[in-house]
């Protein structure tokens, strides 16, 4: 075997076979393989495709290419929960400790953020004390004590998938679904898990611009989760704009310390049921989708997540009085409020635009290397839908230098879009439920105004899982 | 402009700018471009293609990526001939000095040889004292005084080409017809002529396998010929089997003297005769074809393409009593006769066989390092289509290593293919004109039996140069 004859034969839209594909990911891993070589390949792959059986046998390589954790003790159902990014993404610090608290064990692995889109474990980092960097014995004691624990990636996991992953960056390689899925999964797979819920983000903020693109991506996580021995299963949530209100990481971390409060903002809410009941359903403890919710919301208000989330951050050596008095959370240098200047409605509040504006304001990091810092962001106080008069608070900015609040200033107002109020408006939004209100609008029209549309893929097929989705996908 | 977006066009199928071209050339070449950015961008141009506007950029890119002579001193109309590579082809030993002793300007820069096929220089240095290697004023001087020079590539000819090349040769991406063509003009071009006429083999022992790939190379050549401002003509030549009897550097060069001195196998005569009144035409001195070959054997009759062969050999400082006697070229240490066991006709010498067994025998290079042994080869004695009795000698082996000698008799047994004569074999070969008898042969056939089929391609079109080639084209 040797690489010419691999490159030449996916050039040729010939399929690989399982020892063409581990030879190239080990040899490529062990420096045998030159990086030119793998471009070659890597974009033949993205050009002409590999099937099914080709992205299994490359995820599951590069799955295997380094430290492969072994959850098997916590027993035979492991359940782990991923997203593929999105803006004011605070999902995994609210979903996991009330997880946790249902009695399902959580050994969770996450990543730093990078560009636009931030990362649990520096969101986790805002609590003072709160230590993420912590061995793999350490990691599984801490599950076995109290449940739950939230590090972040101490282990060498999937290295292939990182250094072809930063690769496919330099060489026009990243947008493409099968080598995306293939990335996902690899890493999924070498945190340990057997069953994985994986939020698929749909949107202006989102890695997947498009409907039919997250559609296309669940269907080939599901896949290759189905042929690698995995149950996988995805939902597709909207994320034109941010989610909640909080973007940055300190600000995050509180946003979410108040929802395990109890104060939980309903398009974050929503989120954290769904991926949760569908959790819980995979671990084997509750097949009843609707009742798991119910079971997920009761121990938000009995106060048992948030219990669970102040267990595990004492015993990661954080300051658990920040948890009890949020105002402790150091405050940024500068704060301004942004006013709006004419009535009407939200109609867009574009999320990549939001994360990028969190970041310049030093939020997020552009290099790998760059430093963050964790209490500047934003926060907004309207959202998409939400009626505005003249002088209402749109957001907060917070700052830690002048002249980028100056810029941040300026930039937020391009990107609140505010419609105009239509005549009717009144009559049209009453006070009644927003579900109902769209409970007839195309999925790709709702996706498209940063509305509602969850959607679950589990063995490659859609299930309606919304009422109000029937039409679309009956 | 940047080269993630060049790499993401051309991935897609889009068409790329001149600008863009020029962009990747020369970043490449000064190394701000990666190798892996290259490769990648130059596997999307194999899958993917170049239209002939794209390819011609390509090309002029590369030619202009060095240095690039210029030879306008010489007159409107500079002719250069280019052969893609064969066995025992001395085609330009022999046409070139031939073409000067017509009054015809000759200022040729040849390669070396790499792997099967040789190279002229090589060959020409087989001759003791004569200097291949010397600098750009004096080659065009001695092109000023004796009408022609024969020399190596003393010049840094498009570096962009070299460095693109090898990186193809890494990632599978040689056998690409744009590719190849954009490189064998992208050194014509910066060779300073601006007629051009290309010996494009077809069969066993050359690049191009079959009539029809080399068909589209000459016909991409004088598409990018015509776009660049150069009248580039193409003549398909078979090489299925050696070219002449001779493989090997000094062997190849006493034929090449017995040639000139009128002695000049038919097969190596009709693709001198074919390229050279091409020449002449192009160089504008001479528009009937048939007239043209009249007046080139009569200047192989008359000793004047002899004498103009001696008088660049001199003035280059080689020793001129080799040429009036070959028989003092050094003789290798072992020269073996090999017998033919069976009555027949010789029906198979697959030239890249041949090919690769003279460089076994070290008449060739592996690797661009390797030095080369000017006095071993082979040395044909029956060709494709000759009668041979028990007891004829097929081939001759010179060799300097005793090893190498015994296992090149073993294995020019197996490549000579010698088919059971046919009970009309009298009948159907007597001593008629070869030519005739191959009247009623298509193309195709022809090529495939190792027999002959010149086609000239230029603008485009394809011209029919032979009578008897009327009814496969006409």
């Amino acid at each position: 075997m040797n690489i010419l004859e691999i490159i030449a034969k996916k050039r040729d839209s010939k399929e690989l076979s399982k020892e063409e594909i581990e030879y190239f990911v080990n040899g490529y891993t062990n420096g045998e393989i030159a990086d030119y070589q793998a471009a070659a390949l890597i974009m033949s792959i993205y050009i002409n495709g590999m099937n099914d059986r080709e992205i299994t046998d490359l995820t599951i390589a590069m799955a295997y290419s380094g430290e492969v954790l072994d959850l098997s003790r916590f027993g035979e159902n492991v359940v782990d929960k991923h997203s593929t990014g999105g803006v004011g993404d605070k999902v995994s610090i609210i979903l996991l400790p009330l997880i946790a608290s249902m009695g399902i064990p959580v050994a969770k692995m996450s990543g730093r953020g990078l560009g636009y889109t931030g990362g649990t474990v520096d969101k986790m980092e805002s609590i003072p004390g709160y230590r993420t960097n912590i061995g793999i014995d350490e990691f599984i004691s801490n599950v076995e004590k109290v449940g739950i624990s939230m590090i972040g990636q101490t282990l060498n996991l999937a290295p292939a998938d990182k250094k072809i992953y930063a690769l496919r960056d330099t060489i026009s390689c990243v947008e493409n679904i099968p080598l995306i899925a293939s990335s996902i999964m690899s890493k999924k797979i070498a945190s340990g898990a057997n069953k994985i819920v994986i939020d698929v983000t749909v949107g202006k903020g989102a890695f997947m611009k498009t409907k039919e693109d997250a559609k296309k991506l669940a269907e080939q996580m599901v896949r290759i989760g189905d042929l690698a021995g995995k149950e996988v299963r995805c939902i597709l949530t909207p994320m034109d704009q941010p989610l909640g209100y909080a973007v940055g990481n300190s600000l995050e971390v509180v946003e979410a310390i108040n929802s395990l409060k109890g104060n939980i903002p309903e398009d974050v809410k929503k989120v954290v049921l769904e991926l949760g009941a569908n959790m819980i359903q995979l671990a084997g403890k509750g097949n009843n989708i609707e009742e798991n919710k119910a079971k997920l919301l009761e121990n938000i208000k009995n106060g048992k997540a948030y219990q669970k989330f102040v267990e595990m951050v004492q015993n990661q050596s954080g300051d658990i009085s920040y948890l009890e008095d949020t105002s402790k959370f150091e405050k940024s240098k500068y704060n301004s409020a942004i006013m709006c200047e004419k009535r009407g409605t939200v109609k867009e509040i574009d999320a990549e635009e939001i994360g990028k504006l969190a970041c310049f304001l030093g939020a997020g990091r552009v290099k790998k290397e760059d430093k963050i810092d964790h209490i500047v962001g934003i926060l907004l106080n309207k959202k998409v839908g939400d009626k505005v008069e003249n002088g209402d608070v749109l957001a907060y900015i917070y700052a830690n230098d002048e002249e980028k609040l100056r810029e941040a200033e300026k930039r937020i107002r391009d990107i609140y879009k505010i419609a105009d109020i239509p005549e009717n408006f009144e009559k049209e939004n009453n006070a009644e439920s927003v579900e109902r209100t769209k409970e007839n609008v195309p999925i790709e029209e709702s996706i498209k105004t940063g509305e509602w549309a969850l959607v679950t893929v589990k063995k490659g097929k859609f299930y309606k899982i919304k009422r109000f989705f029937r039409r679309i996908f009956g």
